[in-house]
């Protein structure tokens, strides 16, 4: 283990997760007891980051199956719950056919279903790390990195893509140091990369999201790393919002700007940024801050999770097989195929 | 009056303003007795906003001279430690040296340093009007506009810059409508803008300061109005950080980026934006919000209170002789000089 924290858990209780809500004040885990509560879990947020969801969908896949029994038709309902609980990040869906494929494939079987729900969450902390070294490639000594959300241990089963490639570049003696844009509305960068950041000793700052600009144009950042949520056949990626706006920026002044994600995150089947669904959250996630009122209440809201980064303006995704560059079209086909980038 | 509330108002008992700090939830007054706490309202944030600080440094220096009397060694310190407040916003020693020079130009007299201060209010209400009327021809029935920050009302004097070309077009019928930044840190736009855009009647949606790339990129914007906090010599503007941001995705998409502001906010002393001084505020601005911790409480904060916008990303500046466009520099210097634009 490379945290002292476990962002997720099989537990005989059920699945086991931080309640990421309450960081970086409180490190208090929650226990989702049934498959409905692994739904509810993802869509409130409790845990949040695509390949951490994906493997909680994973156990409410497994957690279903026990539920259902040999309702073939209540196992599939259940399924289709947890599936729907999030629109965007593609390893939910992933993660729900892959275990939905290997229930057919096994039989129903409970022991087969939990192993390959395990199996999910090793691969993603293997995949992590070899990014994460990967990576490495990208950065040299003493680089300044801008990073927006969190996609650290947090989003992931361990480790973190974007921001593990940080924390290995750390490791190795790079010298780096980080901005975090603190990530509106919800302020996943503020409350967890923040938490992480420190918890790692990295030297970092946490900045409002329009400071990110400043810190472009006036040469004090020397590449850019961020997650993803889904990334397209053509390599439009869909991260956090925030990120397009980084993204333009970052061209602008001649940054380079990576996507940090496990192949499971790169979905063949969505040819384009225009075709990912981009989920619209609550009003009040803008108008409201820990309970307290920022804005008038009636006043209306658009509140995007996400946005769609053209692939134009990334530089490279890094993946555990490697780093793709572009034409993202032929090299992500390539990758997930099994060549080497 | 425009409005049913007075941003400041002189009073026997002092300088009386609302206490914007507690809007949108509470509309309450508070009054500054003496000229040092007019200085400390104005760093803390009680009164904001270019014009309205201009005005109540007026009425600081007139206050400054009531309890000096005769000791002018005494009067100077105290006006310095009003133009000292805050950094960035020019109309603070704009307004600061007009009544100085006022001072020794009428022999001290508090009757007319009363009535200098009284014309700064009155000057800056008429040129927020006139400014809003120039503003009009850049608008077309229907339009959608993007705003940052509030430079409304409470910004000034009353009716304000920005949002007094949109509250102009929207009392002339032009059926616009409005997307308000919520602008981190402090988030003015939510506060206070959408404050401002319901008791207007206009139609209007608060956003996180990320979306705003996604509503350009997604056509939905039809051009860009910010205020100003200080505009130099060659057009570069300073106004509330992510305004230089919105400039860069505007120029990317081709969307018009207006600046609104009355002459007092342009600063000919200061040759560009890399002379302005940027103020710098403090880390729990951003790592708290209404004293609840949003971030780790030791965690290092980068919180620049101001960006610059480079005149090369503005399309023009609405003031209360017309609007001014490139080339800046000459065209600044013509029209502060009295000739039409």
């Amino acid at each position: 283990m490379d945290e002292d924290f476990r962002t997720l858990e099989f537990t005989p209780d059920g699945l086991r997760m931080i309640d990421q809500r309450l960081l970086p004040g409180v490190l208090e885990y929650c226990t989702a007891a049934s498959s409905e509560d692994v739904a509810s879990a993802i869509r409130e947020m409790i845990v949040r980051g695509a390949p951490a969801i994906g493997a909680a969908a994973g156990y409410g896949v497994y957690m279903a199956l026990l539920e259902a029994g040999d309702d073939r038709e209540l196992f599939l309902r259940k399924c289709g719950l947890i599936r729907n609980a999030r629109p965007t990040a593609v390893n939910l869906m992933w993660a729900v056919d892959r275990m939905m494929r290997k229930a057919e494939g096994c039989g129903y079987s409970p022991e087969l279903l939990k192993a390959e729900a395990d199996a999910i969450v090793r691969e993603d902390i293997e995949a992590n790390h070899a990014l994460s070294k990967a990576g490495l490639a990208v950065i040299s000594k003493g680089d300044t990195i801008l990073t927006h959300c969190n996609a650290g241990a947090l989003a992931a089963c361990g480790w973190g893509t974007a921001l593990g490639v940080i924390k290995e570049a750390h490791r190795s003696g790079m010298e780096i140091s980080v901005y975090a844009d603190e990530t509106r509305p919800r302020l996943q960068g503020a409350r967890l990369t923040a938490w992480e950041l420190m918890r790692a000793g990295i030297p970092a700052a946490l900045i409002p999201d329009s400071a990110a600009a400043v810190l472009m144009r006036g040469g004090k950042i020397d590449l850019v790393i961020i997650g993803a949520d889904r990334i397209a056949a053509n390599g439009d990626t869909a991260n956090k919002l925030g990120s397009f706006m980084l993204s333009v920026i970052a061209k602008e002044y001649g940054i380079p700007f990576y996507v940090a994600a496990p192949l499971s995150t790169i979905d063949s089947a969505t040819p384009d940024g225009q075709s990912i669904p981009i989920e619209e959250r609550d009003a009040d996630e803008v108008r409201c801050i820990e309970g307290i009122s920022i804005a008038p209440a009636e006043m209306p809201v658009y509140n995007p999770a996400f946005d769609v980064t053209p692939h134009q303006n990334i530089t490279g995704i890094i993946t555990e097989r490697g780093i793709i560059y572009p034409p993202f079209g032929r090299n992500i086909e390539r990758i997930k195929s099994g060549e080497k980038p």
